[in-house]
């Protein structure tokens, strides 16, 4: 199982990211993007990616934005695959456009 | 502009949706798939509807499981248009074996 890694430390390197405000360790991060094909689009590349790696986003979605919530069930907590995704995420948003 | 239509009658041809609690009318559905791959997949099939028909649904998904609201914004409420998308939630939904 992944070390847990600490949302502070996490979020150092990720500054498109925040700390969740729930109720469990989490990173979040909200994207725009120029319109719903867009944000399906860059959703679809995700989906991909967190199928093939066998770790899935808590996401939603309206019209042309995508709220991304990234933590590790297994751990309890932020552990490097969520950064190793965020980094990903970060890279195909700003291919796409996103602000 | 479509006419907006009467949360509780759109619902008696909607068995498996429910009226919104929160602050406008809409309508939601929540659903389960065996996995993220075929809840990934029915999210698809409907985007390449929503962005035919430009009608968009606000949805979230945690790993197999979805959950869509409708509403047509420029009505300020649950139109023909949702619940033509609605159907054609459920008829995806079903082949796909959702719950």
């Amino acid at each position: 199982m992944a070390d847990r890694i600490d949302v502070t430390e996490a979020l150092k390197d990720l500054p498109l990211w925040g700390a969740h405000g729930g109720d469990r360790p989490a990173i979040v991060r909200n994207l725009a993007f120029a319109d719903f094909n867009a944000a399906f689009g860059f959703m679809t590349r995700v989906a991909l990616l967190a199928d093939k790696v066998d770790h899935h986003p808590e996401w939603s979605n309206v019209y042309n934005r995508v709220e991304v919530l990234l933590t590790t069930h297994d751990a309890g907590g932020v552990t490097d695959r969520d950064i190793r995704m965020a980094r990903f995420i970060d890279e195909a948003a700003g291919a796409m456009g996103a602000k």
